[in-house]
């Protein structure tokens, strides 16, 4: 299955348009060999498809092989380590030496993506990244080509595979949140620490690379605001199902007047919505457009042999076409600002003494600010009684502003839970 | 916002191809029109991004412009006429006289797609046709270029709008068929003659292209077997409802042993298959395959402005790559046969007398030709009874005799209804 024999013949074989097309591979984990089995199978169909032969011309891990050795004798770079260092020098080495790069690394273009798109654009290569965002479903792609052309308003994604495994267990079997995370974590969709996914920071990464692509703005994840799932409870996700809403970890790329807002959060999504129905590992992207109003693409998001898979599919771009798409453009709004506040719908859950008057004086404090409110269910619980609330959409800050006053009034038991909810016919 | 005077930096612009790229259309009705407005709207857009200036060459319909005349002006040309004449002359020709074509004609590919996709090769063009099946959808880009390098087992589509529209409001309202298919035409989804649509033959043309990028083997629409949706009742919606079951028209291209199976027909789906959710006009794509499970598409199918976008997508692709990734390669598996008995669990809806025997002896007669009944709901009906039940998978032939054996029974009162499940735990 390894192909360390065909390394000599591709060694002996010049880079040339015909015949052996070499590939330099970096990193030999999960997918790096999940990557290198693909390859082998493909070999011939690859052939039959492209006129070029890919072969390994070499595999770096921490204990073998040569970085410059394989440049060398590579026309194509395939980084599979993660992380910026070293993937960021071996990267930008290779665009510089007029390589093709194909990377799943998307801490990596959240941060250096600028400058790696140039280098790539500058030296007439292909730098394809499919595999960095939403594993095979195949964004990246759509966004740089078959909606070049369009004019897009938003994408809502789920884009971390374990933060959806673990919301949609707490859905189904009433897990709590750390119950949840164990069993992603016996099921390989967690890490040991999972900090980056549960946090939102993995999902925030992705984010902004979509929204660099849709709307020709340099993103870099310091600009994308996120939240984490970590403080999600069964109830909240249990009181919400009785309103018809879905809890998922949201990313959002809109624009919005005078500039565009890059987000992750939980956010309560109305049934029918199409991400509503995206359950255990996968990942999905809306994109919507008044060009075509909107698409949606679901499959698995990670996994050693999905994400082979994206990566191949780039591989065979880059012997078909080389750069002469760029996936990123040189920025074309270069002006567009990051919005901060931005207009939510809330979901509310305030814990009350069960008297007279305490629904009046909450609904008052929202009113002050502007939130209106949709629905509403109130239920006694002895001495207490729970308030589970659903506003019209309103300024963020707005919101906020009220969650503090009603968490100051004597009969509130603590601050108000706030989470945002998506709703179709808001937007 | 815009970035005209960006135009002159853009990069990877082929030598001696700068400046205007001249475009014909062909066809000048709802989505030729469509597309004539957002190519305008789009121009410095896609300037900034090819560096090349997409401009109308010349515009032919029935009452204006010259064939001869457009061709020699223009490096792509825009068919959007529909039908076979003169649709495919003036494709052949364009494609011989080495110009992109781009068209969103199904019949024409359905039907002489081999000759067309080998002139583009040929002479080093692009034929874009995303527009051709499912609208904005990219499925064609994504099985030509994502996943070139996959090997698929399986697609399932709902490629035709106009019958997803009509079942959504039988399901929704309890309309019969015919109400449905005048409430499609009175909203513009259905055509004055929808045979093409409700009878499958418009699903089947898009079958056959999506089939022949899957598998590499030449599919012409007479190999698709299909049937509409006319027979369908509200009855056997609402029965199938109590089971969880959600009716579809469905095309599916599958690989099997020995050949492949490509069909459409009304098909029940269980509910959490991705298909099942996918209401109204939309279409939706599901290709599955073991590289990577499953990836799922959705997307308005039809309508000028979403049919010009994705027309767009593909010119795009023209100017920046020209023919150098051709969506479809020489067939690399000649020697597929189309296999046309396969294997499909059912929904079987018989009207018995009530009397005691009658489920056994039904039973027996499906247990003779090997079908087992995965569930049944008996209701009875005073002196009449209704039997609906859905059997596990077998070959279609031997579903075929048992139904045709149980109509003979003295007791059933006429043959009984059956349609096809699709169960993602069977496959």
């Amino acid at each position: 299955m390894t192909s360390r024999t065909r390394t000599d013949t591709a060694v002996s074989r010049p880079p040339g348009k015909t015949g052996a097309f070499p590939v330099g591979l970096l990193g030999h984990g999960t997918v790096g060999a999940a990557f290198d089995d693909l390859l082998s199978s493909r070999v011939e169909r690859i052939a039959d498809r492209t006129g070029r032969r890919p072969e390994l011309s070499g595999v770096l891990t921490r204990s073998r092989g040569n970085f410059e050795e394989i440049l060398d004798r590579s026309e194509l770079i395939v980084e599979l380590i993660g992380g910026i260092d070293p993937a960021y020098e071996y990267v930008s080495r290779a665009l510089r030496a007029g390589r093709h790069v194909i990377t799943a690394n998307k801490q990596l273009l959240s941060q250096h993506g600028e400058e790696l798109w140039g280098l790539a654009r500058e030296h007439g290569v292909l730098l394809g990244f499919e595999a960095a965002v939403a594993g095979v479903v195949p964004v990246i792609r759509v966004l740089g080509e078959s909606l070049a052309g369009a004019e897009i308003q938003r994408i809502h994604g789920i884009v971390n595979g374990t933060t959806n495994f673990i919301l949609t267990e707490m859905t189904r079997s009433g897990m709590s949140y750390g119950e949840a995370l164990a069993e992603a974590q016996r099921l390989g969709y967690a890490e040991a620490d999972p900090s980056d996914d549960v946090g939102g920071r993995d999902a925030a990464a992705k984010m902004a690379i979509l929204a660099r692509m849709a709307f020709g703005t340099p993103v870099h994840i310091d600009q994308v605001r996120y939240e984490g799932i970590e403080e999600i409870t069964v109830h909240d996700i249990a009181y919400a199902r009785e309103l018809g809403l879905e809890l998922k970890l949201i990313g959002t790329a809109e624009r919005l007047p005078g500039g565009v807002s890059v987000r992750v959060h939980p956010a309560f999504l109305y049934d029918g919505h199409p991400l509503a129905s995206v359950n255990g590992p996968f990942n999905a992207v809306t994109v919507e457009s008044e060009d075509f109003t909107e698409i949606t693409m679901s499959g698995p998001g990670a996994g050693g042999p999905q994400t082979a898979s994206a990566v191949l599919g780039d591989l065979i771009s880059a012997i078909t076409t080389g750069g002469s798409q760029p996936a990123v453009t040189e920025s074309f709004a270069p002006d567009l600002r990051i919005v901060d506040d931005v207009i939510s719908a809330f979901y509310l859950h305030v814990e009350v003494a069960d008297r007279p008057g305490v629904l009046a004086a909450v609904a008052a404090l929202l009113g002050e600010q502007g939130a209106s409110i949709k629905s509403v269910v109130q239920s006694g619980l002895g001495e207490h009684a729970r308030l589970v609330m659903v506003t019209h959409p309103l300024l963020e800050s707005r919101l906020l502003a009220a969650t503090e006053a009603i968490g100051r009034l004597d009969f509130v038991h603590s601050r108000p839970r706030a989470i945002r909810v998506i709703d179709e016919e808001f937007e």
